[in-house]
């Protein structure tokens, strides 16, 4: 049976089989039909026969999402695209008649099996990963790979080579320390960490067993634009705030590494692409999952996996795919930070970015106001209007506003006339 | 303005500002209103002014969830609350009005703070977790706690004493030979892992620094009714699978560890309650990520957390607590395991559970059929009545239903119909 009812302009169409009347109960749900942030959500409320008391106590209050999305500008967990998120959510509930959420999916099942192996190969067709790699879905962050890369590649006499742009390039230096005999073969730490040196010049240890590099300084906003090649052993990349931001060629890397949280996913997944003949020779003190065979061998299954954040990775590989793969990406990420670098460098210096321009990151903005007692106000006057999350990192202070592939160029333009008219209010 | 349309028997009443209607797009949107398994979601469809092309392939096809949900028998990541579930897919797209999903938000910023100091708050709660120990939420699962716990309570000399009564912990003690001197004071394994020794009959070793149990074998079945007492130094429980399932005395324990994925969140999040005065003592070979003394200080916020895994943990905590805490919760788990325990020793042996009866899991039940040709009939018809993942571990064979928390008693009142139907037709 089918009763219709019409409002204009929106039309519905109310389905129900006599059968599921008597399960019907009180209740009102609230769902984002939300094409962008200016849109309300549509709120029903129905009401019919109320099931045992029992049954109501279960029912979750439902939230409602009258409120629009706010622009998040953190630098991770980060703003995730909206159709995935709403995806996610008609998900979440029954995975597509599976009967269970992916959350509830044993991680040996077939409809897992089909998740992970989907996101896999969708990631490896948006980096092109060469047959000869490895794709391993990994728990701990970036933090732990600063362990087990040395580790897995090196003997407790090993040298390696760091180059080290920014605070996260310096914490896997002080990692390594614990494992091998790491060498810090180029500092900006004297500089406050605003450029990255000619390759040329950089004095690399000829039996270095690899050369690392934070190719996204999230704190300080340096990216690596072209890449050193190592004098000796692999090239080893530290990707978690640009990964998948942009084309990367993965045969010059003998390993990439990346939280997933800035630009693919939720947090809690951390993705490793390493060149399969370099793994096996893990030290005897390695813990089982660090080990990178363990985990080749086991297709990242060895133990149960962080499961609904490869799902959600999974959606934005898909997500990614249907923009037109990571040259599409970069456009798009490109133009939103010309938009926000212009408008800091044609501020007069009102608003100051330190980074040497040739090696500004696409992904994490920082600046500062020339007025730095304005800051403050700044940042309060944004999230008035729906910006939140622009604090720099309190290392470093000032601003930072993260604009990853999710951030619409929308919120950037919205960050930008902000920024002029807040300039204009107090130059 | 508001339009209403009536339907019997249910009335649903629509609001919708003029401002958004222009932002509506054609779509269909299918919401779980189900108070129980057999109600059927109600579909509505939605069509208004089409926005450009771009928003349209932004558009998520939103899934139907018209399928009941499973009994879902997996030994982890298992079945979760349906509330949990409905309560999480309320909101993930908006939690509760922030503008953001909490996949999204920064792990400093003050909602996601407010959301790991309740859960934390919650599960010390339910368990009267004492002041003097520390709730650590971590990654890696118990697998990286098989590493951790060595590296931060032992030297490389140092003896530990294991009791091992089924797979996991014999894990455990594989794992910790890579860091200390374990010794097996007990294993089941010639026995196939059925029992668990007189506590009074072990020989401990006099100087171990901890004694090592795995309180719940999720693959053999085997659980501690209680604990021993070690002659020296602290107990340490795997409580990965029986974890917030019934009360526990967390003071006779110097930690407790436990992977979520069975009873209080999806996999991802490893939880350690850990008694303050031994954290502090880590080897300078333990990983950043893996030395307790980091994470306490921090509030599990060193790094990265797994945001939206502690978050659904959050939901279960709460839930567990509505539900009268962790006595009732007991109270339900038994009445659901001696349901199926007693049709299995009913049985006349056509079923039959190997684990001596004192020390049977509430949480895990292995089973095996006597004629056990019939097993892969036995799980297809199972799955046919949408009872899934019934199948035995691989390394045991035979069956295994996993009943934790969410499994309704419902869920286990049908399995034991349908065995005593399966029998009767093959008896």
């Amino acid at each position: 049976m089918a009763a219709t009812a019409s409002t204009t302009p929106s039309s519905f169409i109310f389905r129900k089989t006599p059968k599921n009347q008597s399960f019907l109960k009180p209740e009102s749900i609230s769902v984002a039909l939300t094409a962008n942030r200016l849109a309300k959500p549509i709120s029903l409320s129905c009401s019919a026969t109320a099931a045992s008391a029992t049954q109501i106590q279960d029912r979750p209050p439902i939230q409602n999402q009258s409120q629009d999305r706010v622009f998040n500008f953190a630098a991770g967990p980060a703003t995730l695209p909206e159709n995935v998120l709403l995806k996610a959510q008609s998900e979440l509930y029954n995975w597509r008649g599976s009967g269970m959420s992916v959350m509830e999916m044993s991680h040996r099942g077939k409809e897992f099996t089909s998740i992970i192996q989907k996101a896999e190969a969708d990631l490896r067709a948006l980096l092109k990963i060469p047959e000869d790699y490895a794709v391993l879905f990994l728990q701990g962050g970036a933090t732990s790979q600063f362990a087990a890369i040395p580790l897995n590649l090196c003997q407790a006499d090993d040298t390696v080579d760091c180059l080290v742009t920014g605070s996260w390039g310096d914490k896997a230096f002080k990692e390594a320390q614990k494992y091998c005999k790491p060498k810090v073969i180029w500092s900006g730490k004297s500089e406050k960490y605003v450029r990255i040196p000619a390759f040329d010049g950089l004095e690399q240890s000829p039996d270095a067993k690899y050369l690392h590099i934070c190719a996204n300084e999230t704190i300080h906003g340096v990216e690596f634009k072209d890449y050193p090649v190592p004098k000796n052993g692999l090239l080893i990349a530290d990707m978690s705030s640009n990964f998948c931001s942009k084309p990367v060629d993965v045969s010059k890397f003998g390993l990439i590494y990346a939280g997933a949280q800035k630009n693919v996913g939720p947090s809690g997944v951390t993705i490793v692409i390493v060149r399969k003949d370099v793994i096996g020779n893990a030290r005897d003190i390695t813990p089982v999952m660090f080990d990178y065979k363990i985990h080749a061998e086991n297709n990242s299954l060895y133990n149960t996996p962080p499961c609904y954040g490869i799902y959600v990775c999974g959606l934005v590989f898909e997500d990614l795919l249907a923009q037109g793969g990571l040259e599409e990406v970069e456009k798009r990420n490109k133009k939103k930070a010309e938009l926000l670098y212009n408008a800091i460098d044609e501020s007069k210096g009102f608003y100051r970015c330190p980074v040497e321009k040739s090696v500004r990151s696409l992904m994490n903005v920082p600046f500062t106001l020339e007025k730095s007692e304005l800051e403050a106000e700044f940042i309060k006057e944004a999230a008035k209007e729906k910006m939140v999350q622009l604090k720099g990192h309190r290392s470093v202070g000032g601003m930072r506003a993260s604009i990853y592939n999710a951030m619409p160029l929308a919120g950037v333009e919205k960050l930008v006339a902000f920024m002029k008219d807040f300039q204009a209010r107090h130059a």
